[in-house]
């Protein structure tokens, strides 16, 4: 068995292209090619902590993978990251573990980069103005930096409850070549942007819809849990194209939850969002719509870039 | 993050006294005070594979486990065995990983062997005069070797499908002092021994209510999913004492599980072995009553055994 630390994980991953086996693994998902249970949670209510397991394989693949991934919301007052986690390979024909790799949360974080860069790549419009960020963690860092793939722009607003951390995004993030502007209100995004991308675990709305513009991309990432919510769910409502990674796992978690909760979308309004990369649903079709991905993270996108790195 | 191999573990367990450590786990279990979401289940139809993932924590203690044990059912055609697995130790407070025990499946079967031990100590007759063993693979030898802390009787009765896994079954025990008579009918079994233990992954009944003789105690391993079943329903109906590992857990899964859907015996007749252990249930009052457990292997075994050899 071999056991792969963060930095022996960070150099292989700068060989591997990870967007396309991401979107490999979405459209096997959709395709009914993947093997993915419900999500094991293990919640510590004392120290604010949650556990998700998530698991599955790739039918006729070599291997299945075991994701730990943890939230410990007060770890901060330790001086240590919330997040932390490692993934762990097997092989799918004899059970036999092959890889444990100690990634601390990190191809989590890359895999839900790369997710919203998929989203975006397939719902965002061609013209890209402004890029709008909602958080200032490390998400929120990935995603911008991944969006890379699907457009050029690198004029950028963010928003953050802390205004420190959005000096912060903004002073590590306009050293990478961004335009960074901070704002301190929502509204100022949803009326410059075309792609916003929401990072926080808010459980309050932060994006109303009476800020609502035409032709607006919106990859809602933060929401993955059942109580988590980032965007008014009238602007589900409200959009030409909602898009969910797991239409089964957004029955309960995220943003497609509370809207259908709410009865004001329908399960047969939802696209997958493999099947968008497959071409068997269709997206966005003009520049004036409206779209919306709601990504949970689905366990295929654990099973492709623990095997890239397992392989690499 | 420590990493621990087989023979390690197994030098540490030597310095580990596990079956109080099991005890308290039960015990903690059946007060409320261990908290065990339900097991995750990955099946591999090609295979014969199947995977469960174990979790849990005691409140109040250092650490959580996650355990992933595998049986791959047509491994033996490969020359390797059906079970492997490994367990993760947690820090409780933060969710950081403190250990991998590669213990290949053998923690595992280690306290469900430890577990079978502690039923027999609080439920077999006083007067043990053979042990009957249901099965020849390692689960039968262990059970086997663990009894020697609720018996010295070491006169035993062993019935197997297969002959010759049977007569090395006799060797190799013999071999550590038992004296091993091989059967070719466990009613053989059902009328010379007071204390019977089942390690088979059989889904036919393998015992029947008609060879049932009063002062027996039957200890079922084998059946911890929906459909196993190594023991005659009616066995636990005309049992005086039946007792679960877990209740809820058997509400769906091993002998229990059978006899309930049957409508043969009830909830309510069901004691949990953890309170027998503290003593706030009872189970034997007689040496002529019928007592049965039925284990199912409960995480919090898992939990106790991971956290001694990480401690050791």
């Amino acid at each position: 068995m071999k056991v792969i630390g963060l930095e022996a994980i960070k150099t292989k991953l700068e060989k591997i292209d990870v967007l396309p086996l991401i979107e490999e693994g979405f459209v096997k998902y959709s395709q009914g090619q993947a093997v993915v249970p419900p999500v094991g949670e293990l919640l510590i209510h004392d120290v604010e902590g949650e556990v998700h397991i998530k698991y599955g394989y790739i039918k006729q693949d070599d291997i299945y993978v075991i994701k730990i991934a943890s939230g410990f919301y007060q770890n901060a007052s330790l001086g240590l990251p919330a997040g932390n986690g490692l993934m762990l390979v097997f092989n799918q024909k004899t059970g036999e573990p092959l890889a444990l790799l100690q990634d601390e949360a990190y191809l989590t974080d890359v895999r839900t980069a790369v997710a919203g860069a998929i989203a975006a790549k397939y719902l965002a419009p061609k013209v890209v103005n402004c890029i709008g960020i909602v958080g200032t963690g490390i998400q929120a860092r990935l995603q911008l930096q991944y969006l890379k793939t699907a457009t050029d722009c690198t004029n950028v607003m963010v928003w953050g409850r802390n205004a420190k951390a959005a000096e912060l995004f903004q002073e590590e993030m306009a050293a990478k070549g961004y335009g960074i502007s901070v704002v301190t209100d929502t509204k100022d995004i949803m009326q410059s942007c075309q792609i916003i991308v929401t990072t926080t675990p808010s459980k309050i709305s932060l994006l109303s819809v009476d800020d609502l513009k035409a032709g607006t991309h919106i990859t809602a990432i933060g929401s993955d849990t059942p109580d988590k919510q980032e965007v008014d769910a009238q602007i589900l409502a409200q959009a030409d194209v909602v898009v969910a990674d797991s239409i089964s796992q957004c029955r309960t978690r995220g943003e497609i939850s509370q809207a259908l909760k709410q009865g004001i979308i329908a399960e047969d309004d939802i696209l997958e969002l493999g099947n968008i990369i497959s071409g068997s649903s269709v997206g966005r079709t003009s520049e004036e719509q409206i779209t919306i991905a709601d990504l949970t993270g689905v366990a295929v996108q654990d099973i492709q870039i623990a095997k890239a790195v397992y392989l690499t």
